[in-house]
């Protein structure tokens, strides 16, 4: 298995994370999001937008999206029962993720990091801003209650929120007014075999 | 099993298409979304965003999220096959709409329909134009060579793309750039059962 993967990518972490949990061995690629069509013709073949993570089996097929793959990878694991309602809730999380939490905290973040600086970067910012507070709110409400995400064990749920949530100060984000969500993220790094989101130091390109 | 719900949503259309699909009767409960902190306080305990849809089950559980609920309703019928690899590529899809699709798309429409017009309102719809264009790229190079998003038969996948692609030139999108994308929507609406997604004449709201 080959793993198309970007190391300052949050949605590549989850997967690298869940791999790693798992004791599953795989190739991993790194792709220059910024220069993809120079730079990895092969992939691009495999994966016209350029986007990562993408996964792909010994048999040539290609799996894209993270919450597919995280889902795909976890079958049958402890990170994602069998029981048919425990993971329509665990998918009821991570869709929340990738279309309310992920276009405001994330998005944010790489608009701070990775865009020009200026008023069009701010207006973007600001635009995402009262959508990744809404977010935000809703993990605190949710988590007040509750040790992880769904029924008080760790699932992908809980993989799929936590790498932009954690760098959400990055995005402009303070993570103060939630205190239940930051004892969350303490949990999460207290997992057996939980490694963390390092987008620092030099990394290899092919 | 009850049905909370608002007509003029798409992510609502969706569950109400796989449950007509299905033959499920449920208790539909319309929401006015724009009202919905004085009208349905009830609801709101459930659902402390005011989002829809969601379902009640009769023990009193509740899913929230349109793609969390298709893919549990559709479980164990032709629009979500048991094999792995094709439920993780259907995920795909839905992860796919819901990130990239759903955020554009269907806000630029929802800009266009319900805000105030003006400057602000201009440079928000134009803040989500180009990732809508590229969704729609993305769709029409697929279908180029298929029938429907998944092994070329009708899935929740398609479900999921279906009515905020069908709508998308009320929100500024011309489809005459995507005649793949076209062909599909026909696709869809000659599936057996199918039902149309109205958003016009009156509707009785408790």
């Amino acid at each position: 298995m080959r793993f198309y993967s970007n190391r300052l990518s949050g949605n590549c972490y989850k997967v690298r994370l869940l791999l790693d949990l798992l004791g599953i061995k795989v190739e991993e690629v790194e792709i220059d999001i910024f220069r993809s069509r120079e730079t990895h013709p092969d992939f691009l073949a495999r994966s016209p937008e350029g986007k990562v993570p993408v996964i792909e089996f010994d048999d040539g097929t290609v799996l894209a999206e993270s919450g597919a793959i995280l889902f795909h990878l976890a079958c049958g694991s402890p990170y994602l029962p069998d029981a048919a309602l425990v993971r329509s809730e665990i998918l009821q999380w991570m869709f929340f993720e990738q279309n309310q939490h992920e276009p405001s905290v994330a998005v944010a973040r790489s608009l701070q990091l990775y865009s020009e600086p200026g008023l069009e970067r701010e207006v973007s910012i600001q635009a995402v801003r009262a959508k990744g507070q809404r977010a935000l709110g809703t993990m605190e409400r949710h988590l007040k209650e509750r040790e992880f995400f769904v029924r008080d064990f760790f699932t992908i749920a809980d993989i799929a929120l936590y790498p932009y949530t954690r760098r959400a100060e990055e995005g402009g984000f303070s993570l103060q007014p939630y205190p239940a969500v930051r004892s969350w993220l303490g949990r999460v790094e207290s997992v057996p075999g939980f490694v963390p989101f390092v987008t620092e130091g030099p990394v290899e390109i092919p």
